[in-house]
């Protein structure tokens, strides 16, 4: 299938539908997606609609309990649609990867565990001519940082945070259409998987080599349309986790930003929720952080504060937003809840104070 | 041959045996390596012997030109002894390579270009009964990051520092010299491909998928012999370096330092000597903001500055000691040209302020 046509998903979720960390891939790609998904498999939830399951998605699929039944949908492609942790393709699942090879079905992989590795997958798919795709698989030719990504035209967002999994990837989505709904040129750059399977390219960038994670980031942000005017980089992890910093201090330098937006879930207290006793720190200091640790290299003001407040009731995140507002000085909103057009402008705002907005002006003009 | 047996090295530096940045596994090997080297292949310089082209290094070893003049030394292995940008083999060193696999010797090679890859060296290499050793190559099986390593008993120091290749490997080699010939029981842990060389084993952290870094680090603090009571981890990079700093957030966060040993060069004043347009900032700020860094995840003050002051002559050197101590308020030595002994001292003391010490006295009480 090539890259521009326009796959027929069934999403594989088996027992994680419901489970916003682990089924994050399928979330995005159901959310932001420009594919259809015709079905989802997930047997605890067989019968059910997505939406009656995760409200907070509108899109209507039918969940079904297996490859079989799926097939009625006329499906082009599975999505493997969990992220767990150390990547490992989870067992039960196994079996719906090989039915739907057997049916001839694109496998769309976003797990380190790679289908193109898999003797058995790989022996099966030649007999039906599946195509296996393994979207975490960097490129061979990833280069050293040169520094060119500091010679960029475009205003560069990069999404930092308190913690993996907060809602960094929505942020950047929100925004970037936000500024196209206000008819801007923006562009969002994926470097996790489900970004990947959301925008069609991309580098997974917790998947390079340490040595190349600032040189695969730098060539993400050189490899935008041409005419864009705002690059909005997906982020990835924190600058304190202790097991994922070195992807997220990679993705900082190598990206070169102008500009950072701060994510934090509002019910995170810790770094991955308890799996390291790592306590989030207050957030304004962690910002101040992030801007100490860039300022030697090259200097990016946190502008805007993006929170996850998906659990607390409208009026409880209104005065939840509020405070965090007054404590931080920054413009602070849920993007996902109420749109991503006030941190549009604070994002745009801190842009026209960058060196590089009068040569984007003149180069529109041009 | 066996990781116990003494090997017999010809270093292959063609070009590079002055340059002490590029030739830096050749002089680290040559300086603390436990092998023997009985040859250096250079044509540049040779006929001269190795003090007469490096004057720090206090060994005795013949420079030749063609790998046909070495093994009349009898070596057992070859020595690939650069480490240039982009980690290439230089085009000129094959020729050699080859003469050394077919004249049997074992290819010890700290290049990012593997020679167990190379279709030419394997062919060669199965024909002759030469083996071939990468050593960058991690181990297929690194886990995530647990945490286990804040539980390790030893107190462990990180060598940290202002940039790439300032001599933050040779300031933990001689830190552990001066803590072993003091009596204590002290590791050093190898981090990149010299180190590695040098100590028999390690992990080149700077080749591990990013996501593992931290595990990789975790793993090397976790694996030293049981009784030690000091580990020394051989820093990489610096926090300021924009294309290298992946490695060394995911090495500081890994390992789990209690305490850190500042370095620099005190002729260093940019980023990689002007690669990249980054001033190396006010010294006493760095240490701070590697603190800062840590302080959220598990807090390791710096407690001594190791300058390599190797172009000064002794009184100048003497004098910039002093400069630098007075302005940061921490223990500074060049250890390298003095010895290791002040700044043992100084980690000692940071150790016996650590709760890890007590529990490392009754151990020893035992």
């Amino acid at each position: 299938m090539s890259a521009q046509a326009r796959r027929r998903y069934v999403a594989l979720t088996d027992g994680y539908l419901a489970d916003v960390h682990h089924a994050k891939t399928a979330h995005g790609v159901l959310r932001y997606g420009r594919d259809d998904v015709v079905a989802i498999i997930d047997p605890e939830f067989a019968g059910r609609r997505l939406r009656d399951v995760v409200p907070s998605i509108d899109r209507d699929v039918p969940v079904v309990a297996s490859m079989r039944e799926a097939l009625a949908f006329s499906p082009t492609s599975l999505l493997v649609g969990v992220a767990v942790s150390g990547g490992e393709l989870p067992p039960k699942f196994r079996a719906h990867v090989l039915d739907a090879i057997d049916g001839g079905l694109e496998i769309v992989n976003g797990l380190h565990q790679f289908v193109t590795e898999d003797a058995e997958f790989v022996a099966r798919a030649k007999t039906s001519g599946a195509r296996l795709w393994d979207v975490r698989k960097p490129p061979d030719d990833i280069a050293l940082f040169s520094g060119e990504a500091y010679g960029v035209p475009q205003i560069v967002t990069l999404a930092v945070g308190s913690d993996c999994a907060v809602g960094k990837m929505s942020v950047m989505l929100e925004i970037t259409a936000a500024a196209i709904a206000a008819g801007a040129l923006a562009e969002f750059v994926a470097t996790g998987q489900t970004g990947i399977m959301i925008a069609g390219k991309g580098i997974c960038v917790d998947r390079v080599i340490s040595d190349f994670v600032s040189g695969a980031a730098e060539r993400l942000v050189l490899g935008v349309a041409a005419d864009t005017e705002y690059t909005f980089v997906e982020g990835q992890g924190s600058i304190i986790h202790p097991a994922f910093a070195a992807v997220t201090y990679g993705l900082m330098f190598g990206s070169a930003p102008d500009v950072l937006v701060f994510c934090h879930d509002v019910e995170r207290k810790t770094i991955g929720d308890g799996e390291f006793d790592v306590a989030i720190p207050d957030l304004k200091m962690l910002c101040n952080l992030y801007e100490s640790t860039l300022a030697p290299i090259k200097p990016a003001p946190c502008v805007a504060v993006a929170l996850n407040t998906r659990n607390l009731s409208a009026a409880q995140a209104q005065a939840h937003l509020q405070q965090v507002q007054a404590h931080t000085g920054l413009p602070t909103d849920d993007v996902v809840r109420f749109g991503g057009s006030k941190l549009w402008h604070a994002v745009r705002a801190a842009g026209e104070r960058t060196p590089k907005w009068l040569a984007l002006r003149q180069a529109a003009r041009g």
